[in-house]
């Protein structure tokens, strides 16, 4: 079998988000699905435009995972108000159209969307194969969860950020990690050369998905066999502190520090720490590698109610559900942001003035806004002075926010962040 | 990487319940767990024991699955009045050995038992790696669902038990289903060549795992990729509706009926028919071939009390959690067995005078005892005289309950609802 690379399918990726609409493909439709509707994992199907409109809905059926329990605590509700003047909101894309926010819903692929506005539900919508009950990967967006539990776990002086990673994971004593704080590993400004240019299937990304079993492997394949062994197999590139320089990479060795100091998986800190906190709707769940280790730089899976949820614990500094899940002084960190300077150096054009912090990316916008962002568009997007929260699962066909998906998403969230609070 | 069979570990095998406790061996712990303690698909590992008992209880870490979601109805709470008098039940075990309850659960390698008793749970215990909020493969246990399905829906006349497998399936026009009716494939007994001796690792089981993503592919496999690939390959053997032959593939056939028949997926019906009605504490999955198929031969896993909840449902008659689930004379069905003189044929020396109906085993013993049986100890019994339910999961080193685990869990059984019934 054949990986199929998202590259590989540029005349797949002309097709707009109606031609590419999964449910009039009949992907995985009849008993059993035509051999040309199948969406695979070994064939790397599952990672082909217009496929991935379906198969980010539906990756528990093609990989293993871990289960991150809801627990038994009630349902947090969210009140609902859906409002009507939303989808007329205009804007100015980053590249110079006229376009409104309900016609940047069809631009982005979204699969779904939901709007909270001061905890009620304005806009709630799904398309392609979304539904409300089923999980959607959030990719990179797993990150500000990861970032947000580390924290949480350094509020309580169970991690501490100027230790060095290797005191955590000696093991990585002779890597890229040699020499870098904890800090810098959850701010990424960690040297390691790791290249995530998702265009490029020579990429360092592919290598890392293999490994994790993400993507399929070559017969006769000898590299890494798990995330973990294939994290040891880094070398450093450049000073540590210095750039902030985004690599999912990084983020895995957070989660494994975090494993290692707690001696809990990700799936029980997750649903300890947060998800059976948040009065989660539904059980979310992590893709786990040939080993269990589960993929903290972007496997989680949740409905998109319980992603706006914790989108809104955020908000709140914290408090949802009638308690502090989040410590008030681990959101102010991460709205707070970090260095500006070390986050221009990494040249993202379209997010200037930008940091990035605890694995959240902060916009030090008028409104304080900060975002979680996962390839193909996923998004948690935090408006504070709005008061808005939105949640986005999406399947674009490219993989890379910045420059794909920013400019009709970004000045989208920004419009609808002012006309919420010009309009509340 | 190679296939482990059961039968390659004879020495482990030797090991009695204490010994392979799994929690003891801290299989799949650390970050990474060592070399020597991991258990994966990829090399056949779940599927040796004493791994066994540390992976029935995580099959979805191991195997992408199908969600079968239990709604947002409120769960069907189970009274609880835990007596202290059943472990000390004793009986004879069919080799003439005294016993008691108690001694039962370790000789059967139990990893989970709930004996309900007029709808209370009487007795509710854990060992091993299973916890009241893990699903365990229920193994074929799953086909007395997909059996209790298909005899709903002939209830409600979308299928018809007299049709040809073939009005359902042409494309099995030329194999070995040519000229069986529905009613023989829900009653197996047809005559397909297919062996299922699990301790022979030539035996075509192991062919079918294969195609099923169940056990690991040589390299170079070009055999069946997907369940119903391999179906479409077996010959007839025998004639159709002479005698009980208990074969996995007959199910799986019948839930291709049942999907095709209703356009519905395996998972979808499951929850709509049953799960969502059962009140269950938990959503349970399926898992999944290549192509998404459900496995109704052995797919199912779900927790234990949920396990009960069904049995509990069926000993009603049907009724359960306040509603009418299954028609009362659906279950008058499976209760009342099908012809004994067919079943004798297959030769099972243990279950003198049982029949086999909808993928229910019915003793035809004085209380009208009847039970769900999986590979390894996974088992349902209802007695439905002395108002018992009992639910078992299990990892015992041997697959076949006959003659393995029937001689210290059949007359177990049937103890318990005679001391339940004399001590009410």
């Amino acid at each position: 079998m054949t990986s199929v690379s998202p590259a590989s399918h540029e005349a797949d990726s002309l097709r707009d988000a109606s031609a590419s609409d999964p449910t009039a493909h009949g992907w995985m439709e009849g008993f059993p699905p035509p051999p040309d509707r199948t969406i695979g994992a070994a064939d790397g199907s599952a990672w082909a435009f217009p496929r991935t409109r379906w198969a980010f809905c539906h990756m528990r059926e093609l990989y293993p995972t871990a289960n991150v329990p809801r627990g038994d605590a009630p349902v947090a509700l969210l009140p609902r108000a859906e409002r009507d003047d939303l989808d007329a909101v205009e804007f100015t894309t980053l590249d110079g159209r006229r376009m409104t926010w309900g016609q940047s819903l069809a631009a982005n692929y979204t699969d779904g969307i939901v709007v909270l506005h001061r905890g009620v539900t304005v806009q709630e919508r799904y398309f392609g194969a979304l539904q409300p009950e089923l999980a959607h990967t959030a990719m990179s967006v797993t990150k500000s969860f990861v970032g947000t539990l580390a924290a949480m776990l350094a509020d309580r002086r169970v991690l501490d950020p100027q230790a060095a990673v290797t005191h955590y994971l000696p093991e990585l004593g002779a890597g890229a990690y040699r020499s870098a704080t904890l800090r810098q590993l959850m701010d990424m400004t960690v040297g390691v050369r790791y290249s995530e240019v998702y265009a490029d299937p020579q990429a360092d990304i592919w290598r890392y998905a293999r490994a994790g079993g993400m993507q399929p492997r070559p017969a006769g394949y000898d590299g890494p066999q798990t995330l973990c062994d294939y994290l040891a197999t880094l070398a450093q590139e450049g000073t540590h502190g210095e750039a902030f320089a985004y690599k999912t990479v990084n983020t895995e060795v957070l989660a494994w520090i975090i494993k290692r100091a707690t001696g809990q998986r990700l799936a029980t800190l997750t649903s300890d720490l947060l998800w059976s906190r948040l009065g989660a709707e539904h059980d979310a769940h992590y893709a786990v590698d040939s080993v269990g280790t589960e993929s903290g730089g972007g496997g989680l899976n949740t409905t998109l109610r319980d992603l706006a949820r914790f989108g809104e614990a955020m908000r709140q500094d914290g408090w949802f559900n009638g308690q502090q899940i989040i410590p008030e002084r681990v959101v102010a960190g991460i709205k707070g942001g970090a260095d500006r300077g070390r986050f221009e150096r990494a040249g993202y054009a379209l997010l200037p003035g930008w940091s990035y912090r605890d694995m959240w990316w902060v916009t030090h916008n008028a409104h304080g806004a900060y975002t979680a962002r996962g390839i193909h568009g996923q998004a948690i997007w935090i408006d504070p002075k709005a008061e808005m929260v939105i949640a986005r699962y999406a399947s674009h066909p490219q993989a890379a926010n910045s420059p794909h998906l920013d400019p009709t998403s970004l000045p989208a969230y920004e419009a609808l962040g002012r006309h919420l609070l010009r309009n509340a």
